[in-house]
């Protein structure tokens, strides 16, 4: 048994609360506190040194990825971020001056959204920091994208460019919150999921809460320059395409619209965020499974979109 | 300086929202979700391997703790809660049975009080386990006691036993959310707080956040049994009455009424809880300071409320 296979396991049965609209499985918890207008959002996000951020790293850049995290999942959502606590765990002789850059790159990031942070705590982590972050946010009733609702014949899309994160952007990206909160005001958005896994996985995370299929078209999926850089840097390096289909913490949207928006929507997008990239980069099927079409053909596409496209 | 001075330092100048209530300083943040009747509580807690509980405790002891004290900072605030999310951070060789039975301690505490678990994550800390546990609730809105209502002429009064819950206690206590609201329905609850930290420290919390001073009754502080057992088992351990003053991880309640209402809150409380003891151990001041009444007098209590009572 794996990891997630097991958390599966051990969360499969757990206590529920009546004001539970969405459970543990999406990106955020969705919960009723009695607004007739608004959901609450619920989500934790734990990054630890020398996982999710090297030792060395700037710690106000730790500060910005730590909060940046929850607030991806919030605009999986469609979601405004509201409030946040920080627990910092740290070691016995934690430096002052670290954990001031750290709060100040927390500070910024979440006075940039409008979030307040309204306490958390300090513990001990003898070998090493570990900042987890709790996370709410509302959302207007009825507007949540989850990551069940795609559908047979919908367009997929994902905003920015994907793989190579790790060259840096894993540490400064700007979730995407305003742009899902349009999406949803314009658009019928049926799925939306935010990237932090690899494409490839979090797709399949949509297609199994969707109990759907997909199939992508090689020449439409967006790859970064780091990605590029990345694959030309080093013979063993993965090819970009590849890395723009498994590697993790892009951080940007996917998410799934009735395919006669498709058109609408790109050149609405245009006009709205014309800074971002918009690529629609396949479409969902009734049949299950993920596939890639390309110039030869169409090939299904394994967890990690990685097998399939090594050179022998 | 030290980390509460750091933290305070940290966390003066964060950024705000205006749905915030009650921010960083009390045992909950209190927020506006737009019910017109009910307040929203915030709350996360982190218990680590090896400081919060020995590597070799029963998981399901553990599971209890993480989500216990989280529960005993919503009854601080005299509220209901509502739903949880759970970090389990763990070495990669983590044991599936061991995180069986974690999930089996918190999901019956949950279960119990009527929590819901609406999710949470599972990541890596390589040497040791840490679980922080992100709790929400709700309260009756202006019915929320908080640290800085406490006023001169005020009785103090804790619930239970205090010291020594080291011995067990601190793995297998009941949060006293039902006591918390029954206090807040039936009398004029002016401050609380639960006791994590020691009565000592937790009570100069109150005295410092309402500007106030108190008096404590030596004979009237509740010494458990587990503090009076430890005291003597070894001729180096603190007096029994020392530990009841300044052991941590009580996980009672601490709360001021008026004075006129200590007798009839102390005949309510034997009916409604009559398995639970309540004391009256000393009363609010408008000067400040922490003094402790004997027969032999009244002198200052130190933050610890140890040197005083130490023998030469």
């Amino acid at each position: 048994m794996n990891e997630v296979e097991l958390i599966e396991q051990l969360t499969r049965h757990l206590p529920g609360h009546p004001s539970t609209l969405v459970g543990a499985g999406d990106d955020c918890a969705v919960l009723d506190f009695g607004d007739p207008g608004r959901v609450v959002l619920f989500k934790t996000d734990a990054v630890v040194e020398g996982i999710h951020f090297e030792a060395g790293t700037d710690p106000a850049r730790v500060g910005h990825k730590a909060l940046a995290r929850c607030l991806s999942d919030v605009a999986a959502m469609a979601g405004t971020p509201t409030h946040a606590l920080v627990t910092l765990a740290v070691p016995a002789d934690f430096d002052a001056r670290y954990l001031e850059r750290l709060y100040a790159g927390l500070s910024e990031l979440a006075a940039k959204h409008g979030v307040g942070i309204v306490g958390g705590e300090t513990t001990t982590n003898p070998e090493r920091i570990l900042i987890s972050v709790a996370m709410l946010g509302t959302a207007v009733r009825g507007q949540c994208p989850l990551r069940s609702g795609a559908k047979p014949g919908d367009a997929v899309f994902v905003t920015g460019e994907l793989g190579g994160a790790r060259a840096g952007k894993h540490l400064d990206f700007e979730p995407r919150l305003a742009q899902a909160r349009w999406l949803v005001e314009h658009f019928p958005v049926h799925a939306m999921i935010d990237l932090s896994d690899g494409l490839a996985r979090d797709l399949r995370h949509v297609l199994k809460a969707s109990q759907v299929g997909a199939e992508l078209l090689d020449e439409a999926i967006p790859i970064s320059r780091a990605a590029r850089q990345t694959a030309r840097a080093s013979a063993g390096a993965k090819p970009a395409r590849v890395a723009a289909l498994t590697d993790g913490e892009d951080f940007e949207l996917l998410f799934t619209v009735p395919s006669r928006q498709a058109v609408p929507l790109l050149d609405a997008w245009k006009k709205a965020f014309p800074d971002l990239k918009l690529s629609c980069i396949g479409k969902i099927t009734a049949a299950p499974g993920l596939t890639l079409r390309n110039k030869q053909g169409r090939r299904p596409l394994t967890v990690d979109g990685y097998v399939h496209f090594q050179k022998p």
